[in-house]
């Protein structure tokens, strides 16, 4: 059986990734592409490393689109809470990427947001989107708001050890360094080549919108209250999330604890792969896994966990298929690379 | 009045910065380059973008040198430790942008490095050359250990910290962000373009041997003992180190706490400088400045401190020169770039 | 039904790529992988980004392979003459992706190598493996060898305009960009990513030895001998190859007649498309695809065509299982990627 | 004696690198900061890699000028005719270092921008300032017209070779790879990272504009008129411009007589080398210097130069520097870099 789907918000890199996933996919037909102001234009003009260029791209006004099986949701902070009540309304299975039904209360969102939310009574309506934590949940939801970047790199490497009282739930330190598609495709002056070309640097010190949503997944999937502090970085390349966290130990815990622990949290989760090695972000591009690795830091004995995903595929369109193919009851993997693609 | 200076391992990155340093001193006279197996070689096969490029690399061997003002030497690890103990007994002035005389006991070298030191006798000679924080003994030293890139931009960053107890000397995770010429220029998979462009990795978790050299460089400057998490990462980019630092707080601290200290402490310090903004490594990439910043993460009150520097000028070639201008009297700033060059 | 497939070179960049290709590819089956030095590794730790990480790499060596449906050899020029005699004497269909049989004679390899082939008597039994030039003798033959990034580039964008004789066949300049992977992996100064990031070099100026191949290709394609000036560069980039040629046209030319001699040669071909600005290789990246391109230089009358490949794909792994699935009987297309994925 | 200078179009690439020059030019004094949008704004705010950053950026309107010795302009195209006359009205010695003024006559200057000339009279007044062919004209004009970067590359290579009939005037084709500084820094969908990272692409192909300019410059060294093919390439790196040029040979010529010819051309010109080897253009970048490079392709006997500068520098403010440097009568390379600085 094939399921119809939409994607709004396919001009963007992460519409980008969903149309190639999309298509790819055995069991899904793309039937519109929904855009703002590239409404209007070939697909090709936006995208011209997909095929079926002459496809064109239609609104992303929810009442423009046809009874989909399946709308994923590809737009900036704040544009998809309208379109994801509407939809719904409609009965329609809905998959959130941005940050707008991620947070699970109005005090939460407001407080990280900094705005009220424009429709504080849908948030419980939707479920967070790891299917390796939420999978329940998930495969019984038809509105899923699936996590970005970050907070999916983080979450993975976290939620595990302080389910298992490895480590302290305050003093958590992560550090991300992301591609530079993680910030989207607008035109910014910092995202010119020559401002992010043989150059890295740290952003939104301390005041990151993320933050509380890492300290929230990690706490649903836990059960325990976390602090966290955040600081990402911009470094010059395409794609890929390295998150490097340090926290204390709780008690006496080895290498082998922390490993361990987190491969029987993702015993047979086809995505999340716990290795040998510090994890590099090349291992991943391309590919929708997770790449997990812990140790000790023998002299202070201080927890030090690595993460590494792509940001446009676990950490955004990758992971919106994951949850698409657990909501409508495919296998988990289906449409969805595990090879990497970088030399 | 001109001084005659020789450079051994002119042939390596910081080699080849020191010689362009050097070229352009006003008071400085390269009369000799020195390297291993390109000895022999002209200057220009070597390194193309120098100027006079029909002068022959010479030897590394000291007894070949003749008896310059002051010696620079860019060595491997390990292979100054000869080398300098020989021209110290000849009464020259070292400049040693090696490790091998960096830590101040025979113990320490040992936990660091896991070898015994080969001349642990001379170990005290030698003076750490962080010309802001040591200048006045570096003004009466003739041998200086010149520190390298992730020790110059850590402790840098948190010794007036420490110094002035607002931050806790424990509990200190220091990750850094470096440019791939801090790797060296020797032929090594891990550092060919097809393993380093579009990605990103932390490497020596946990293990690093420049650990115990921030530590006790932190100690020297501060008189308190501390303890460092250290986790480096390689970065597609080819100069610049960002470190981006967190500690617990002593105390009631607040950013222009943090701030202030620092200023203070580098109160007519020409290169280090503290910025209103979180630094970003092309504003330093061809200076021999260091930019720092400090906040507070207000939900846990961690202190973050950022700090950029680009690693073959402060963090290798510049601040061996900047030492030589403190030991030969000269201006501290005579030679050495303050303009980056970046886009 | 499933055909079985030895990869010889799996190690390198190309041998990588042949491994996911044939991976997913829904009618391979991958039963050997063949290496050098590399022999008894894990494929992980040679290809961390590639699943099945726990398959061992094998022997190199052909009387180390099983009896398979065929094999691809991805082996350092020089590399692949004697195993490739050997395998085909056992009746074994082979693609060559290296440059031992695409010669056509004894004195043509002479005079592009410098070196005599060891196996001159058994060059006419290879085909040389263009699928959308050479189909028809690709599909009858069980010896063939798939040409490289730059001649694959340069001969679909020139074949059809020399056979339409739209160009003059002397005064042809060809100037090929390549990005990194094209070079290889193997460990040499000119690859560390310190030679590479930030800049650009023409390299075998005058000499490189695919430009006898390129002539070879056009005029086995058209009937008509061609000489081609060829200027290869490297350029700071994994992936792709972009080459701008230049040839006087004969007669009165349009950019019409120009593309549409493109588009008439290539009708029905899945992997060539003739397309209406000029390609970029971010376009292709990751997709088998040529994309074609031609114009006239109003002032001068000088035909212009641009032609953009992944060098990976469409000028290595690509190409070769394209020759694979025409060999076998297969669509064109099974297991190869029509989408890029740039960004 | 100093000399005041201003600087208008301080907040572009090229104005930045004007800027640092000009403030570490022994001879030059900088009075002056000009900007549109920018102008108020701090110094640090548009260029945080350059000292000095609490200076303001003042207005670019000429009439806020005050009376300098000698006006930079790094202006778009179009805006530099009217500040330009103006100055020169005022008796200020201005070098240009847009396009406005570069043509000789309005019908060449329409032919190459489509559109008339708003102060036709004013072109003779200006010299084209490429010091190393027009020198004396320069040292006695007050207005002086510095070229880009791709006429500058093309033209060092190209005219000593057209001048001393060493080439067909006819046929020549330049294909120029540049970095992406050369771009500008204005804001635009094509200059984004994700955009231009891993890719190259050829622009403006058969109408870039600056082609006349290149034809005008070659005639005017060489008092031949000659035809040329230009098509430039966008890289991804920051700086650099290779020129990779082919051109037929008249009669016979070896390539010592082609490096014999630029090694004559340029005797004593100290930015301008003729080196063994083909150069690259990290050999350039950071240095005023053009080096350059010549052979025969031997099977068809073309001749091959290849041209590498730095495109900020010898392509435009370091150009914009030496222009100036010889209308006051300074040495010719005083404030500018010879040596590079990557890696």
């Amino acid at each position: 059986m094939t399921y119809t789907t939409a994607i709004l918000g396919a001009s963007g890199y992460a519409g980008g990734e969903l149309v190639r996933l999309a298509d790819d996919h055995p069991d899904l037909e793309v039937v519109h592409l929904g855009a703002y102001t590239k409404a209007g234009e070939r697909l090709g003009s936006v995208h011209p490393h997909l095929p079926g260029a002459d496809r064109t791209l239609g609104s992303n006004d929810p009442a423009d689109l046809p009874d989909v099986d399946l709308v994923f949701m590809a737009l900036p902070h704040g544009a998809s809470a309208a379109p994801g009540a509407a939809l719904a309304d409609r009965g329609l299975r809905v998959v959130d990427l941005g940050s707008d039904y991620r947070m699970d209360t109005a005090a939460r969102y407001a407080a990280a947001y900094g705005t009220d939310h424009p429709h504080p009574e849908r948030l419980a309506d939707w479920t967070y989107g790891i299917p390796e934590l939420f999978g329940e949940a998930i495969a019984t939801s038809s509105t899923v708001a699936a996590p970005g970047c970050y907070p999916t790199s983080a979450i993975l490497a976290l939620a595990p050890l302080v389910t298992d009282r490895l480590i302290a739930p305050d003093g958590i330190v992560v550090n991300s360094l992301s591609g530079v598609t993680g910030a989207g495709r607008s035109l910014k002056p910092d995202l010119l080549y020559g401002a992010v070309d043989e150059s890295v640097k740290a952003y939104a010190v301390g005041t990151h919108r993320h933050r509380p949503e890492i300290e929230q997944g990690i706490e649903h999937a836990s059960g325990a209250s976390v602090s966290v502090v955040f600081t990402p970085h911009l470094v010059p390349m395409q794609r890929g999330i390295l998150s490097t966290i340090t926290a204390r130990p709780s008690g006496t815990v080895t290498p082998d604890h922390l490993n361990q622990a987190l491969r029987a949290a993702y015993k047979g989760a086809p995505f999340v792969e716990v290795i040998d090695v510090p994890p590099q972000t090349r291992w991943v591009a391309g590919s929708n896994r997770c790449l997990l690795w812990a140790t000790i830091d023998e002299p202070t004995g201080t927890v030090i966990v690595l993460s590494a995903i792509d940001n446009l595929l676990k950490g955004a369109a990758g992971q919106a298929v994951q949850c698409a193919n657990v909501m409508l009851g495919l296998a988990e993997t289906a449409g969805l690379p595990i090879a990497g693609w970088l030399p």
